[in-house]
């Protein structure tokens, strides 16, 4: 575990750290997830009665049951439990799975084969001694299923769930969510709803990507929350507890870390991503937007303004970022897509957003500094990563064209507004470019579609991704999606997929700074 | 969960809960059960070096260790974990499993198949969210080996147990334990120290029967470890307790439970059994006759007679106990065992011992319906239960010969000193008698022996037996032993068995009481 190279900043951020809000939530209804080829992801769930009465069932030896909470919860379980017949002359052995989404509760867990840890699989096998009693999760969960076996009892007594409930914890208050205009259409309102919700969910101590997996702070999916949060739940403390975390915790080098954990004591993953480090400055130049908040600003400057340099070390002689076969720039999760137009992107994108800190400050000597990279990049990507024939930008030695060099170009400012339209709409018409996966790449695809003025086609591509999910059952945004591949998983099992994250959530950013 | 009947008693008892004392313990060695038909149960444990380097020894997703902590430990573990290689970006989990004996860590749980429950077996599947980090597991185990599967940890870290120990709890001090004289040979001083932190294990808040299972308190258990008590540690506070908590907790009818749980608070089991009520009389006289304390007697001294009144209400038209298949009375673990002689023998034992305590307190009226009592069912004993040519006692309408049978009636006095030991000597004539199975049977045995004035016999006896565990590696005295059936279970798994056990102590008791 790194030692804190800004222990004070550090300091600054835990003096921020937010009290967590909490809600009670009970089981609806007693359900079942069945196979369905024609369902989302292979699993129907299936109605087996209202709840009401769960605290009379009596369950034996044996037993199994499904809970649905009727929408997701983040937070700790708590069970009352009673014997029934007798006395428990022996020690209660229940299994527990949380499930977000019906695979989880109807696949073996088993069968898991992927190559993220098993220990993200929501399981519990629990020991009561005494009955009657209460059972507290000291682990929080991320679910809307909960499926519970009866392992052992004995031969002479069953048992009650008198009370089965969840303290569900977010430091966001939905009450401080301007409500939409009146003439907002209901598809709107609704992905809104669904957006602020994940985001509520997301936000604990800090702004994780997912509560169930990673549980982690990451720059890239902290930099969405943000713009979501300054126009719903606001949660300005907490994007400047995240920021001062970041900059109290460098890696080697003075490199911003890709992600951070908070406990036992906040430090650094070891990761770095290439766009992740450069975005702690587009965070900055957010989060100074929404608030003003000029102390933060002076005191973050520099440590925003070293990640640009230390990534313009990375250009190569031609002034374009130095390709190779590692994880070293993020983009999109997509296997075969090449990060080197999408890098140099995010570059010149992150430096314009520098350059407004630099105004800003009047911080005369980084200002031209910056000026003269951008220029510099600018014209090496054109230069470089401009297929002329194609009309598209290219990436890597196989002069890859992929969505993700595209959205980054035109959000970079390479190309002028009506350049960046035509690209995106040339984009739409070559089937072969290797495509999105992520809402998170998603998201850019629109804010460049809106930053070319294509509001419309900015909608109706919004509609189409994040109503598919909700089409597809989601009530919460999911960490992944393609509409082609509904199964997709980079992590070799869709059970590991987060189904409530972050970098999701930004229908509610486009719907109220766009569309009202 | 049953009403106290006398609420004010069980307040007397809770306001005599001992605190218990601590120990802390860390593994020895690391070690592995390797099957072997030549070992006690199957099972021989091999020596895999010092644990001393154990907080260096760094673990793997997929690996297992067993640790040997020298001596069995009642009490709760905790770890310190620290990830190594990178830190953890994904839980942890463990599993655990805890054993008194090797066949514990070396037979697979998955393969049980006794009637007791499963959730006997001392198996833990934990997840930690946190590294490093410290895993306080909240229940009480009871174990000398403990056996650590690392089921998932990630590709990127590894782990170490920086600390890895158990604190163990008590209410017993040793250091009240009076030293035997200098004279006592060696083999009488193991049985006396293994048999005296038997009952240390197993002395709790209560008297328990065992610490790994039932982790109850039980009449029949209570009333030979207060006898060692008295001898050993002191205790009799504690004996106190028990007595006001089944004074204060009695079944239907007033009948004394034949067992106790503490938890969520004091409530009495159901299971009534005709020789554990009587017996409440026993321990009461054994109480008095350690303390003087004559406040106690005069408050329980109606329960005790209670006990007895209800007893004579089985007995038939003869003055013999009606006899039936159930589990009315308890006596000895064996199938076959017909229970009606012993439990008209226990009968009368009980209301000797009852008899002692009206003297005591001059209750005349008690006195006599007891000596009345006595010689009536004395009397039916030797009409319907002797059998003449056998020279033995017989049960039910078999007329079955069992040993419980004779030992018991010896010690309810129904014949003089050298009638008895010449039943006893014409029983180890008699090889297709109903044998004895467990400690708690052999310990009456014994007393009858002493009680006969064949004081050689009973050390003979008691060297054999309880030496006879000592040789098969006992570090506690057993529930169970039979020389002839090592892997003897009445809970079809030898698994399950209790490997310290109350009932199992008394070799301190006779040795302390009759061989110093």
């Amino acid at each position: 575990m790194r030692e804190a190279t800004n222990p004070a900043w550090v300091a600054k951020a835990e003096a921020l750290k937010p009290q967590l809000l909490e809600r009670r939530a009970e089981p609806r209804r007693l359900v079942e997830a069945v196979a369905d080829e024609t369902a989302f992801q292979g699993w129907r769930v299936v109605d087996c009665g209202s709840a009401d009465g769960l605290s009379e069932r009596v369950w034996a030896q044996g037993d199994s049951f499904a809970l649905d909470f009727g929408e997701p919860q983040v937070g700790y379980v708590t069970m009352r439990i009673r014997n029934v017949d007798s006395n428990a002359d022996a020690p209660l052995r229940l299994k527990l799975i949380f499930g977000e989404m019906p695979c989880e509760i109807g696949e073996d867990f088993a069968s898991y084969e992927g190559w993220l840890s098993r220990s993200w699989l929501q399981e519990e096998i629990v020991t009561i001694d005494v009955l009657p009693g209460e059972l507290r999760l000291p682990r929080r969960y991320t679910f809307r299923y909960l499926k519970v076996f009866v392992l052992s009892a004995s031969i002479r007594y069953r048992i009650r769930f008198e009370e089965l409930s969840c303290t569900s914890v977010s430091s966001a208050d939905l009450a401080a969510v301007p409500p939409l205009p009146p003439q907002v259409p209901e598809r709107l309102r609704q992905l809104d709803e669904i957006a602020v919700l994940t985001l509520r969910d997301c936000m604990q101590t800090v702004y994780e990507d997912g509560p169930k997996r990673d549980r982690r702070l990451w720059i890239g999916d902290l930099r969405l929350q943000a713009l979501v949060s300054y126009v719903t739940v606001g949660g300005a403390d907490l994007v400047k507890r995240c920021l001062y975390l970041f900059a109290g915790l460098q890696l080697d080098g003075g490199k911003v870390a890709a992600s951070l954990y908070e406990r036992p004591e906040p430090f650094a993953d070891e990761t770095e991503l290439y766009d992740y480090a450069l975005f702690f400055a587009a965070v900055l130049r957010d989060y100074y937007a929404a608030t003003g908040d000029r102390e933060t600003l002076t005191e973050l400057w520099p440590v925003a303004f070293d990640q640009v340099r230390l990534a313009l070390g990375r250009l190569d002689e031609r002034d374009i970022v130095r390709d190779d076969e590692t994880w070293y720039c993020f983009l999109d999760w997509h296997d075969e897509l090449n990060k080197q137009a999408g890098a140099q992107a995010v570059l010149i994108y992150a430096m314009r957003q520098a350059r407004e800190l630099a105004v800003e400050l009047g911080d005369t000597s980084a200002l031209s500094e910056l000026d003269e990279a951008i220029a510099r990049t600018s014209a090496a990507a054109l230069a470089y990563l401009w297929d002329e024939a194609a009309g598209l930008f290219v990436s890597g030695a196989g002069r890859q064209i992929s969505w993700a060099s595209q959205v980054w170009m035109v959000l970079a400012g390479v190309c002028d507004r009506e350049q960046g339209a035509a690209i995106l709409s040339r984009l739409r018409q070559t089937p072969d470019a290797i495509e999105m996966t992520t809402p998170y790449m998603v998201h850019h695809y629109i804010e460049a579609l809106i930053g070319c003025g294509e509001r419309e086609e900015a909608l109706s591509a919004m509609l189409t991704y994040w109503g598919g999910m909700v089409d597809d059952g989601a009530d919460r945004f999911w960490e992944l999606y393609n509409p082609r591949d509904k199964r997709l998983s980079p992590y070799g099992s869709n059970l590991v997929n987060s189904y409530c994250h972050a970098w999701s959530c930004t229908p509610a950013y486009f719907i109220r700074t766009y569309y009202i």
